[in-house]
């Protein structure tokens, strides 16, 4: 098994600290040595129909399944998550080896 | 502006021929020099309810908005879709600018 992703699609609600928010995504993700890499996005382009009321995309890869797994149970990102999932109106969260198509150049 | 995400999360109808729907979508992208990367999932890890009944994870990366719009607007992405689009049950899309936290090593 080669990287694994994790991917979250969220909508934050209404009200909240967004940027704040991100910043402590941000914080976290740069203490966590088993994150290889982490991008986000927001600045939607295309079809807003087609993204459900979903506002932000947030991407995480890691080497393997077990660096993952090391993630998800630190003590630092569950106790993150708390505080992630009280800003959040609705949320989907994938977890999945990737089957890489076409590789970058 | 650097690279551009184009995102889809999938939930096929049951029943349709998904191994072949994937296969002509890996086709596609080979014909498309415009793509940098694409990648995808289904192999899913974790917890079932934060799926919401999404089965399928596509990302494809391209090195600048021209690029996506090119693909997007492509004859034979235009053509494929309709295809994708009848195996589908529900879908979201997001197409948006990738702000890179932690960049891979």
């Amino acid at each position: 098994m080669g990287e694994v992703k994790h991917l979250v699609v969220a909508k934050f609600k209404e009200g909240v600290a967004v940027e704040e928010t991100l910043q402590g995504m941000a914080q976290l993700v740069s203490t966590m040595d088993m994150v290889k890499s982490f991008e986000w996005g927001t600045e939607m382009l295309g079809e807003e129909m087609l993204r459900q009321g979903f506002t932000h995309v947030f991407i995480m890869t890691f080497n393997n399944g077990e660096d993952l797994a090391s993630y998800l149970t630190h003590p630092s990102h569950t106790n993150f998550i708390g505080t992630f999932q009280s800003a959040l109106e609705n949320a989907l969260v994938f977890d999945f080896p990737s089957v890489v198509i076409k590789p970058p150049a």
